[in-house]
């Protein structure tokens, strides 16, 4: 955690201690294997950023029930089940800087054990009675797994515009910020406009995050983003930093992008080279640059929210995801 | 469809059609890879027998409305949700004699269609509006993912117990059966002890229905069952005739049984080996016996509930099942 945000984690951490406990009862008493999986997944040291995301925006409506750690904890399941599955089908090897549960315990308990907690979820949002918190979250399931399968299609297509990478990004991993964020206003009983006010402000939220996560797959060493660096470029996901370097590249050049995508097994030769047409092309500055007008909308949305010590915070966390590429 | 239940189907095929376009309607104008999956999970000659439990149990309570699509649309998803993920898990070929979705689009769609259809499921459920419906069907959801993981974790234990099994089978199969029969009654408003006698028919009439599958997969023709004959065996999942045979076998049988099943790779020849000691032990007419037994628990189940046309129908379906074996 970096200095400039601890405070607002000390702020929220009673809450996300309880959100942790909630976890924590819901896999005990279960058979052993689902138990020791998502212990393993839960307790690699995860940011929670979802549940803050909830719990954030019911503090920033005043709310003081409890039901905003039944929805962060719902939100919290989907996120680790979508990471099960998202691992088994990316064949990735670490997650958070641990071996990943498939390499683990293997494919099939992975499947299985994100559909458990999948279904979790789902127990945990019957569980607050509001029957908008389980539409907009159940939406959101729907959504970002029609991500993954988007994604999964234009695999190597490094034609990809930036609006298709947007749309992919939208659906796979902003979707869950903007229902974490609309659930806070639900829960703390706001009127539909200000839930869209959420939605909007979680959905861009989420598409800078994964854009600067998309650029740190470049330049990220393995012990800060707890990943293996190169893992987009090697499973030949297109993003956006590979877009913008593609967009600016010359004919020659173009050539030798697409020859690489069409690759089956990229090598770290393939890699060192692009990496250098994305220093010579600036791509990374051109990323940062298109994650900050997400940043930026934000701010405006924030600006039609309470002014409080909450939406400080939110601020404050929108400086911290810019920060995270230097 | 055998003539002995054909006029059941009959009576309830005008709900049938509502859920299958439904279906369609959910799948639409959604991304072609879960459009084309979907569509071809779903139109592959299934018996629509869950959400046959669900129309019949809000029928038997005279039921008028039209939430019972939805439900019944709902536990569909469920099914074919852990069909699809269970392929993957199984690593399956065929499936209703054609070939396994994973198979055709590959493990990785095949997992993130199953989550969209998963989370069509809850959207659907939330449709209705009935906060007990999303209670037992969410319940029923994680059950069912804990019984597949408690199945993988005993595979090739051919001392598995009766008890171990049943409890088994109750979760990765029956949980579904009860859970479309309780929600037939939740949304017809019987109070909570038909819900509880619902749930108890359906838990029953699923137990029965997996004992005489496992039957059937040693003892059906592929076109029949419309899968490959002895999955089972060669999976080295340990099921009730695989028990009951190793149950009576004499001391050296067994050792050759344990020896078969520990084998990384059964044979055919292993397969008709193993399966002669079926033969010999009669296991095939004890398991039906002990399949009797679940199927008479129903009908006493069925006589406390109301005394019309549609309890017959379900007193007619058990006896159908029963003969699937001959």
């Amino acid at each position: 955690m970096q200095n400039s945000i601890k405070h607002i984690y000390d702020y929220i951490s009673n809450d996300l201690s309880q959100v942790d406990q909630t976890i924590k009862l819901c896999v005990s008493n279960r058979d052993n294997t689902i138990k020791l999986i998502s212990d393993y997944l839960l307790e690699a040291g995860g940011k929670r950023l979802r549940p803050a995301l909830t719990i954030m925006s019911a503090k920033l409506f005043g709310y003081n029930g409890n039901n905003h750690i039944k929805i962060a904890t719902a939100v919290e399941f989907i996120h680790s089940a979508t990471l099960l599955h998202d691992d088994v089908v990316d064949e990735s090897k670490l997650r958070r800087g641990n071996l990943t549960a498939h390499q683990k315990w293997g494919n099939k308990r992975s499947i299985l054990v994100g559909d458990f907690l999948f279904s979790q979820a789902f127990m945990m949002m019957v569980d607050t009675k509001s029957l908008p918190v389980l539409e907009v979250l159940s939406k959101a399931a729907a959504i970002i797994a029609e991500g993954e399968v988007m994604q999964l299609n234009v695999i190597n297509n490094i034609k990809l515009s930036r609006e298709q990478y947007i749309k992919i990004v939208s659906a796979k991993t902003a979707e869950l910020f903007a229902a974490a964020c609309k659930a806070g206003a639900i829960i703390a009983e706001q009127n539909e406009e200000t839930w869209q006010l959420m939605y909007d402000l979680g959905m861009n939220i989420g598409i800078a995050f994964q854009i600067i996560d998309d650029i740190l797959d470049y330049n990220a060493n393995v012990k800060k983003l707890g990943k293996n660096i190169g893992d987009d470029f090697y499973e030949g996901k297109v993003t956006l930093p590979t877009i913008i370097t593609y967009e600016q590249a010359i004919t020659k050049e173009k050539k030798k992008i697409i020859e690489i995508f069409n690759l089956p097994e990229k090598t770290k030769e393939d890699f060192n080279l692009f990496r250098e047409l994305m220093y010579k092309y600036k791509a990374e500055a051109i990323v940062t640059k298109l994650a900050s007008e997400f940043i930026n909308n934000c701010h405006k949305i924030l600006d039609k929210l309470p002014d409080n010590k909450v939406r400080n915070m939110f601020k404050e966390t929108l400086d911290y995801q810019i920060k995270r590429v230097f």
